[in-house]
């Protein structure tokens, strides 16, 4: 029972910790519940009942399939569930009349050739990368309504009355879940992917920062002080899937805080792929944290200057990009910092073409020495992307 | 009507291309508008159509949503659908039977908190990412069953009836999706994952076998001949998702080919995660090839030999590795690449410690050298992951 008992305690932690990392995660299960809970009032008031019949049992499976974390993703299902339910209704109930000219032998081989072919060509279609992104849920609940009613329609007489309610309830269930989610503590994908691009930059920031720092300052003394928060960055380098993702979603939504309708998302992603470049290297610079290499120290003492500068310099800019990104202000405050970061560039250079390195050890210096320098290229690249964004 | 004949003719070379990209895209189109097909066909015979009733719709539906490229993905998904289904349908009736005890007035408030609580701890039990990873389509399931049959029963008195019906459609139509999936070409997830694993440590394979005859062999002089085929290794960056998709997918496979039903499939994703390790220093040797930057010649004689080895050898070796795991056989024949790298690594420490760079110029001959001495690293990292993994 002692083994059963830290179970409990360890789940208890887990679930406490999912809340506190994000509470939107609980205010979101509070605001299903209460979406849930209204639609299902059309059971529970006779007259209301009356008015849509069993169809209303849609609006329930509506709320449940359609409200979704972030406006954004819950906007878009609901487009894509109401639209691709009109279009494929009025499909599906052209088919039904079409196969029942054909008397009542034809009907079923025509029906069934009808459904194979469209769900043959839509299947196809969701797998082009594009319209999966954004359209995949409306493509198949377009061929679920076509199936459903073309199918169906050889069964039922009363098919078009069928086919209102269960479109009205569908538009109650839409627009209970888009209300809800628009006015109840909305969570916008739009501030999401804001944040997250400018949480990808800081992180990369505070590694170069405290890189040049302990690395290079105190080489092999306290090694194990910081390094849990360095691998912050490590974070970055998967980012891309959940940048795409929140993308598709932020197009949905309207006009929000700061940002328009037609916001230009796709220079997040441009950002986005910017640092994980940058990040690719930075993940080659850690490798040399570990590293049981020592550098020597009459060199270190040489290029340390530089290299720390550099180090520093690029990460304070990084870090500027990030909070400028926040404030969506021109990031006008980082050029002192790259302007600094590439005078230590070109004092390393220059230190190392004057030609000291007669007696050390060439292999032994080279990393840090490198991957600064890459760094530096990354930056002013970063700050190319920044200011673009903010014309 | 010139511009919209190129844009046909456009989207027609899409097309094509979808298809001869993995023609198991059209194969899977047509399996699905069969076992559509098939299922529907409980509407066009009496005695089936009598048996099942109304609810005959529920097969043609789960068949929709159930359906996927993968047969991992198809079991998953109707385990998911099957297992919730059962569960939440019993617990559903429990609760409309305990809020039937509390009279006319109580039931429709009972009913609702029932949802309300419900539908809250679902949506929050969600967000955890190891049972999002394999149980979202249960838990989604779950919520919808509890809900129709606890708010259903409200209106509806043969409610036993009624989930009788619906439990074996969905039952039909989840056999008939996991019968095709599994004995019309089917398509193993697992297979997926294995062949994308040795895919990718054979894109990296090439990349340095490439890099180390086009780049440090003939620098500067035909830097474009090959350049798109080497940027094949960039798809390896981002493969973390869809390597632990196919993982999740696998886990639900039953024995087929080489693999058991319980096959280590985490090792694959170890092994995956070291590929990308070594693919972001890749990612930094690569911004080397199309740099301006000269390699003194006299330099280059020297360390030239040493270089080419380790990039050829490292790219041999991981391409033995890649086959290695396709055939399934331990990677004996890697050794003697590894070795072979290891030793010319060694050779160009004592190159280096030889001290014969008095007079180049230290940058310039930095990056080349620091990241194949990485590559050996790696090497030797990957090959302890695939040996682990024929065990």
């Amino acid at each position: 029972s002692g083994k059963l008992g830290t179970k409990i305690v360890e789940t208890a932690r887990k679930i406490k910790k999912l809340g506190q990392d994000d509470p939107r995660r609980i205010i979101h299960s509070l605001k299903f519940g209460l979406a849930l809970t209204l639609v299902s009032l059309i059971y529970y008031f006779e007259p209301l009942y009356k008015g849509f019949g069993n169809s209303a049992m849609y609006a329930v499976l509506t709320v449940i399939v359609v409200f979704e974390f972030s406006v954004g993703a819950t906007l878009g299902r609901g487009l894509n569930r109401g639209l691709a339910t009109l279009v494929a209704g009025a499909l599906g109930f052209g088919a039904h009349y079409l196969a029942s000219l054909a008397g009542e032998k034809g009907e079923p081989i025509l029906l069934g050739l009808f459904v194979f072919l469209l769900a043959g060509v839509v299947t196809f279609v969701r797998f082009f990368p594009q319209l999966k992104a954004r359209y995949d849920y409306g493509l198949l609940i377009f061929m679920l309504t076509f199936c459903l009613v073309s199918i169906s329609g050889y069964r039922e007489d009363e098919i078009l009355e069928i086919a209102h309610q269960r479109l009205s309830t569908i538009l109650v269930g839409c627009s209970t879940s888009v209300f809800i989610c628009l006015f109840v503590f909305p969570v916008w994908a739009g501030d999401d992917l804001h944040n997250l691009v400018a949480s990808n930059l800081e992180k990369l920031g505070s590694f170069l920062e405290s890189f040049g720092v302990e690395y290079l300052k105190i080489s092999g003394d306290s090694k194990e002080s910081n390094n849990t928060f360095m691998d912050d960055y490590k974070s970055v380098l998967n980012s891309k899937q959940s940048e795409e993702c929140l993308a598709n979603f932020a197009r949905w939504e309207p006009r929000h805080g700061q940002f328009r309708f037609r916001h230009p998302w796709k220079q997040y992603l441009k950002i986005g792929s910017l640092t994980r470049q940058c990040a690719y290297r930075i993940e080659a610079l850690n490798g040399y944290v570990n590293s049981e290499i020592q550098i020597p120290a009459e060199f270190r003492s040489k290029i340390q200057e530089a290299c720390t500068n550099m180090s520093l310099e690029s990460g304070k800019a990084l870090k500027e990009l990030a909070s400028a990104i926040k404030a969506m202000t021109p990031p006008s405050s980082v050029t002192p910092h790259i302007v600094k970061s590439k005078d230590a560039a070109n004092n390393l250079k220059s230190l190392l073409r004057s030609g000291f390195c007669k007696e050390i050890d060439l292999l032994e210096v080279i990393p840090a020495v490198t991957v600064a320098s890459l760094l530096v290229d990354v930056v002013c690249c970063t700050e190319k992307i920044a200011e673009s964004i903010n014309e």
